[in-house]
């Protein structure tokens, strides 16, 4: 049922035509094969075999979806080439980082929030920042491409919308009965009250009160990656519609100021990555370890041990079915937010230090590089339809820089042949 | 799994673009949340809190549909804050229905035909009368623009066909084994039967004999609605089939005929919503006190017991586990018939007055009013992409109003640059 | 949960807009009523009854596939009755085909490689050849319109990521346990190769080295229609890989060349659904004979005996729950591949035979034929929005015929009015 949720984040991407929708198929079926590797490469068992079940399968979907955050911010400015150097490189550490969890931290993030969003954004930021210094892109002038038409903007809304509807099923993949139902409650609720602010903060922001299609795409899922690390939690629906409708505020102001502020330190963000995944996601961290340092056996009562397994105290004698006393150390409520909060640190750590590794690594010239003109354009990497046909009506901004060559040597630009 | 069938609801209605899903998301992203609480206020526990569980939320789902039923007979005249307040109190007497009928009717209606596509369809229609009446739009020539162009024909289609896939799992939600097996099987052989006689009544229909993509669009779908109301029951392959293309003839039918006469009555149906859920409601709900009449225990067996808890005698002996002799009173079936009728007859009377009111109520000046000038318009709404240089060649149809106006100022029309 | 396979493979031919989506919804609505009959006729119980469960809907769901692939051959040169009467012809041998199957050969093939895929292209083929020679279609000129947009790119793209997303559930709907999971786990191995193989051949098969969005839209998929014969079979993840990606670079191989010397023989296929289903297919029916081959009981323990029940000795006297002696008859390995074998070679048959008899009762003129001047076009068989302001500009390439012919009459072309 799971393999749902996935199809649809390599459709959420729509703006630029075919090379997001490709490059996206591309490194979802690369990262899929890579991830169950190097995860398993962590987890090798007696035999020093790689197990490969559903379970797997689950895992690569999710760390898939690193790197298809990461890609959303160096979205049309890298050729196929350097994105899957990129996501190579990136599943490694976010590997890394869940294997140290997984045997270090143990602490609880079961939607993902830090190890994945977080991961990822801050990951794509890095080497985006490191790209765009590298390569020196000098003409500005083109970035005007890096734009929505009508059709685009009714795509990418299919896929927001897709991304919305599966996100409550996302954020309970690794859960069971209770804390299942619990994540789906919380991430429901989340997300129909993020849903809600975003369009009123979208209205309040804009000059003459008009919605911006942009926030409607993203903002509105901002409230299901705040909740992912408490989803399953004792956060009551309150909390989670609280949570979901400051998400929501938060993401627009993201995307109509800080967005900018980025920029003008040449930190470039396609598709807006910080906004939806990177402070969400922080946001989310800092939700869990609050809620890690309130619980406590009376809310729980001894389901607290399942949830955080880590609390369990080794020594003690009762031992109900789902507890494994050897994997405890007997942590108190302080102790595991702290550790909720070192998985964020170091979160953020690796994944700046990795991706500004990796951008350096793609903007070698081995790579080949995307002249800066070419930027968000499939001319570069794509047959057009019956090239000199084509239909330019459709998409004019997408093609304007080669629509010039071609018009001085062919005169045959669709608008013109009328005079 | 639920979740699915309703992400689908949102994007039905995709002929005009942004403000159809970005009003349906919002609209159904409030109304999830509202109609958690409407339903827990008529259903609340002991110590006068409201559950909340994995149930409400599918709940809340149907409630939803109702209220995007309704939204499809007034899109492209109203405001976001028209459909707002509509919906707010269109769930409040949409759960005072279902509490009636769960409290004192206990009539069957497992797929909502009456209680949710009757109740939305009147609603909407009863609401677009008085809207439309109030707020005396003149200029009827805008209403052109109510019309669907290639893509936006194309987009519609997808949002058909998933609903089309998922309408068996939504008629079978809340059923259990066998009964949602039944349920599903009925729904399907009614389903492809609907689409069937809809390809062969829209041909005939045509003067050319041509398809009518609205007919394929909206009236595939009919068949869903129809057999809602007795899908678990026993009405056989050959009942379904014959349901479902009835059905089918009756809805091309009415938007080839009855939606010209209703706006001759000025009673406006934007997505036809008379035609694809109001009369195939109405005829569902006939048929369910028809099978009501019918059903007895030679033909189920006790599983009649469970299929109408009304009938059960309070006070034989025999009780397997899934009857509960207390919720019943002895009902023959021709009494249980009779509460099927009661059902649809207050249904349809409760959506009217609601309607009405909620019409009256959205045509204060105080929400603020669409002129006329602007219906079925994005640009009322909805920040442009790159505004000057939008691409008037896709959807030239959507804002001829607005475009002429620029015209005058600017001369920038695109087909008129090449002069 | 399966039927949402099925809707997808509806939507996957959306290049010819109006018509693809519209003929693909009659045809499997049809379809699935009357394969549920077909099928019914072959496995009469006792009563001669024909009894219908959730299992025939799943059946029937898969015998549409096999419609809607040779649909894929003829699509744009046949009317919609050509296409019924085609389908109903070819559900009646499909059926027959399945049926063979299960009384005499007990050949395995869970996923539909052989009898699904191979035998839906090769009845295609065969009738699209004969339907060409029977209807002289001599101007060529038109086929020019059998191409795609920049937007039905996009459009095919949807659909192509839905099928491969869910190909895995598609391949494991008629098994159980292990069985279903390993049949996931490898299908999705054969997926994510394939897909990458596919990016790799197209670009390197490009004289420009550029990819192509119709190898990247099928393609990509071909790698679940060779892996389904054997997806629940012992083939170890590295077979699953290798078959995946030599069936990739197979089938876009055959759409770079093959396709072309197809048509130089007159065998058009619009969707080259030789590529995708027919080579795959054969490829994915060869693999089954191999593995059937070296099948024994060491390797698979007594599941051996559910995966192949005909190898059962009916004399042994140990009988575990799932084993059903009075099927088996002892066959070895060498004899279960035969009959492998000989599978695959009567449903090649009984496709070419019955698609050249359906071929040929579909060119009588008693159903009308579309003039080739028109094919491709929707025109003939669809109202148009608003017929004079019709939107030229989003899909010129779609009916520049008819185009022409209303040119002379009104000079209205939208971008002559410039002039």
């Amino acid at each position: 049922m799971v393999f749902i949720g996935f199809g649809f984040l390599m459709t959420y991407l729509k703006k630029y035509g075919y090379s997001s929708l490709g490059f996206n198929f591309l490194l979802a079926a690369l990262t899929l094969q890579w991830s169950m590797i190097c995860e398993g490469f962590f987890e090798l068992n007696d035999d020093y075999k790689i197990a490969i079940g559903l379970d797997s399968l689950f895992k690569a979907d999710i760390a898939t979806a690193a790197v298809l955050i990461s890609m959303g911010a160096v979205l049309g400015r890298t050729s196929h080439i350097q994105l899957v150097v990129m996501s190579i490189l990136e599943i490694f550490t976010y590997c890394l980082n869940n294997a140290l969890n997984n045997h270090y931290f143990k602490a609880v993030d079961a939607g993902g929030s830090v190890t994945v969003h977080t991961f990822g954004a801050y990951f794509g930021l890095s080497a985006s920042y490191v790209l765009q210094k590298r390569t020196k892109a000098e003409s500005i002038e083109s970035y005007h491409l890096d734009e929505a038409s009508y059709a685009s903007n009714i795509y990418a809304m299919i896929g927001s919308i897709f991304l919305w509807v599966y996100w409550p099923s996302f954020n309970s993949i690794h859960l069971e009965d209770d804390r299942a139902h619990m994540a789906i409650i919380n991430t429901y609720l989340s997300l129909t009250s993020c849903c809600v602010s975003t369009f009123i903060v979208s209205q309040l922001n804009s000059k003459q009160h008009k919605f911006n299609m942009i926030h409607i795409q993203n903002s509105t899922l901002a409230g299901g990656v705040a909740v992912g690390a408490c989803a399953h939690l004792m956060i009551q629906p309150f909390g989670a519609v609280l949570l979901g409708a400051i998400t929501g505020a938060i993401s627009v102001y993201g995307y109509t100021t800080l967005s900018n502020t980025l920029q003008s330190y040449r930190v470039l963000d396609t598709c807006g990555i910080n906004n939806l995944h990177g402070i969400p996601g922080i946001l989310g961290g800092l939700v869990s370890v609050l809620i890690a340092s309130l619980a406590n056996e009376e809310q729980y009562g001894k389901s607290l041990y399942k949830i955080y397994p880590a609390r369990v105290n080794p020594n003690t004698s009762w031992s109900p079915q789902y507890i494994f006393p050897e994997v405890g150390s007997g942590r108190s409520a302080q102790q595991q937010a702290g550790y909720q909060a070192l998985l964020l640190f170091v979160t953020v750590l690796l994944a700046v230090i990795s991706g500004i590794i990796s951008g350096a690594i793609i903007s070698w010239e081995m790579w080949g590089t995307t002249p800066s003109a070419f930027y968000y354009n499939d001319l570069e990497f794509w047959e057009m339809p019956s090239e000199q046909q084509t239909i330019k009506g459709i998409l004019p901004i997408v093609w304007p820089v080669k629509e010039k060559l071609y018009h001085k040597k062919s005169n045959s630009n669709l608008f013109n042949v009328a005079t």
